[in-house]
């Protein structure tokens, strides 16, 4: 068959629908570069606005997945599961999580990404463990993988070129939150990964890509789509990111809380969170044992050491996790303090996670450099009782004239009134298969 | 102020009014190429779905405008108008209507393009005229304007660059059809003419851009208010477009036709299109006499020795003028009947105009050649009654395999019933500042 892509275009734009060839025609064409970018982005806009079937996403993430390289673990007994966040701000989860389940008999092999405007990444938090090396080789992914049943890597060049040349087009043409091109773009890459099953974490609130539920909802219910009809079974839950998840924020910092979480004394949230997750992991697994498995495997001291382990094999130094106080530490530290007494009923992500980044701890655009060192700790969250002078955030910073110039957004983070409010649940919802 | 083109597609992807800044930092830095063709086929879908303000489209066309150099005629003391047609399947009325119009006072500054899909260009149809010159230098365009008062002619690169750039784009990108941007792309053209008044024909129906009366109605209006917020007096005729204006269809078929509504022999609607048009565009230009004075410019022979004059002022050859058979003709010609008695009830324009164009009459794409002797002549219009076998149309050709190969699609083009109809008026409604 022979298609064209403005005749495509016109029939997105119209609001037709387009067939499975005339999908991969596209797909591949755009990653082959005989459609050039001006296409490829009237076509993003076109879908922004038209949206897609569940058929035509079902073929256009199967095209992007084959566009490149597709790993296939099937030697590796373990079941293979990942968990995926939208992102938000002090989201350490995957770090305790990973070593936590995969100590439990999960295999996983996580491809994560990097910290891009107000959240942080995964890869840039586990490179402030000195020689953590998150660049693989897909020979060193897979050994690592077999050998420790977990590895933490960046996307390589090969896994779904099309979504890299495409993330890149969207980003630079306006056509970012389209919900079929965001749910195409994870899963691709997630299905990618060669997995038996995906947790997905959609954030919603502030500090959150989604700002409002519904398109949250939105965005958890046509991932869980394409799961289901990639035959991947595929759990999404809603977690609220109004506030910062836990009370660190920064690459060092979070590691050092993930730790906490590792070792059994990590705040409430962060630690809930993960047995969470950790928890429908063994369960879409088929592994035992529950939450039980899960308690004992940190009593035990079985997940610190699985992360410790980890960290060797991706040629870590693993003194930092044995003496966090010898992670990266900016040279200065300030608070912010509360203007009066009351209860705290907002601390907002948003604000926090900008001022961090702007301080050195994230990146405004690709090139710029983090410094691993920068970091927020907040003491006061929603429903914090506290008293005029008292704490509310801690910060470490490398240069005092931008801390000086921001100072004030971040004290702008805080709300104090005289009654106290109830933070709302963590999970809002969990949707699977069933639930679509 | 400092912009950025994601910013602004992100503003009007989501239904935001663009400041004037904005638009003119946009539209400039497209022509200068600063902005990528990949940003504005995005904006330009954008626009598409969101629209534009009436306040918004005036900007925009003005930048597109001054985009390049706009011409000047003031030292010409005659009132300045010209005529536009969206196109149409036998649309000839600029060829009879710029010198009857020129030889009672008015001077048209006419830019014309060529034909494209299935419809004609006034280019090509002159230049089947034997020497008859349609790209001319800015020196000579502006002497042959003074000398005689009409002359016709193509795009020079220096008049509205941002619209040249932009059309290709959009023609490449599926973002044609967008009201507000047809609209400003005519509108910029005619308005760096440096005209007192400008005359719109919408064409509307099968053989036209807009299918039906309502976007018609949309475009018409949006253009006589371009015209208005640039003081330029505009008024629109919305024009039936359902079955080919006249009997002729074809380059040398339609100067033939041209010549014979400036003898005063010319089919009805022709005529009649032509003599409404003149008569507005000597109203715009303050001249009496009306209906008569036309009338008697083409009864003395004035209107069509005013053709004969452009041409000889074009470097053509008036032999062909004075004598028609002299027009290139296709060797080959065919008839197409009526399968049955009854009245024409339909003679579809699409249809014909694409089988023309398919025969060698037009342009699929830009490159093509056209065969200026290829036409198809017309008997079967609407109300006609007929009898079996009685000729609906005559086709000269110069493939007969193509011919052949498109007979069944051209019989195709009329529906024969047993009751007559009766074809509509040609003119729909008249806009003009005080319709908007």
């Amino acid at each position: 068959m022979s298609f064209t892509a403005i005749e495509l275009i016109q029939t997105k734009r119209d609001g037709d629908e387009l067939s499975p060839e005339a999908i991969k025609w596209l797909v591949h064409g755009y990653t082959e570069g005989t459609i050039p970018d001006y296409q490829m982005s009237a076509m993003a806009m076109a879908i922004f606005f038209s949206g897609m079937t569940p058929g035509e996403l079902a073929v256009w993430t199967e095209a992007m997945l084959h566009s490149g390289e597709v790993m296939d673990f099937s030697m590796i007994a373990k079941p293979k599961i990942d968990k995926h966040s939208t992102g938000g701000v002090g989201d350490k989860i995957s770090i305790p999580l990973v070593p936590l389940v995969a100590c439990c008999g999960v295999a996983i092999p996580m491809i994560s990404g990097r910290g891009l405007g107000h959240t942080g990444g995964t890869l840039d938090k586990l490179e402030t463990i000195t020689g953590f090396k998150t660049s693989l080789d897909p020979y060193t992914f897979r050994r690592i993988l077999q050998e420790h049943g977990l590895v933490l890597a960046g996307q390589s060049h090969t896994i779904v070129p099309a979504d890299r040349k495409l993330y890149a087009l969207r980003d630079a043409s306006g056509t970012v939150p389209s919900i079929p091109l965001i749910a195409s773009s994870i899963m691709s890459k997630k299905l990618a990964e060669g997995l038996d099953g995906l947790l997905l974490d959609v954030k919603v609130g502030s500090g959150a890509f989604m700002k409002d539920l519904d398109h949250a909802r939105q965005l958890a219910r046509t991932m869980v789509g394409i799961g289901a009809s990639h035959k991947v079974e595929t759990v999404a839950y809603i977690t609220r990111m109004d506030q910062p998840l836990g009370a660190e924020i920064g690459n060092a910092n979070e590691i050092a809380e993930s730790i906490d979480v590792l070792r059994g004394e990590g705040p409430s949230d962060v630690t809930e969170l993960t047995m969470i997750f950790a928890e429908a992991m063994l369960e879409m697994g088929g592994i035992d044992g529950g939450r039980e498995r899960l308690e004992e495997a940190i009593e035990s001291g079985a997940a610190l050491a699985k992360f410790r382990e980890a960290a060797i094999a991706h040629g870590g130094d693993p003194a930092s996790i044995d003496d966090p106080s010898l992670l990266p530490r900016a040279p200065l530290v300030d608070t912010v303090t509360a203007p009066r007494d009351g209860y705290v009923t907002r601390c907002d992500a948003l604000v926090i996670g900008v001022t961090a980044t702007r301080l050195g701890a994230g990146r405004e655009l690709k090139k710029d450099k983090i410094d691993p060192g920068v970091g927020i700790t907040v003491m006061g969250k929603v429903g914090s009782k506290v008293k005029e002078g008292d704490p509310l955030a801690r910060v470490r910073f490398a240069d005092s004239e931008r801390w000086e110039s921001h100072r004030e957004l971040l004290e702008s983070a805080w709300v104090i009134e005289d009654s106290p409010i109830t933070a709302s649940p963590l999970v809002v919802e969990r949707i699977d298969r069933n639930a679509i």
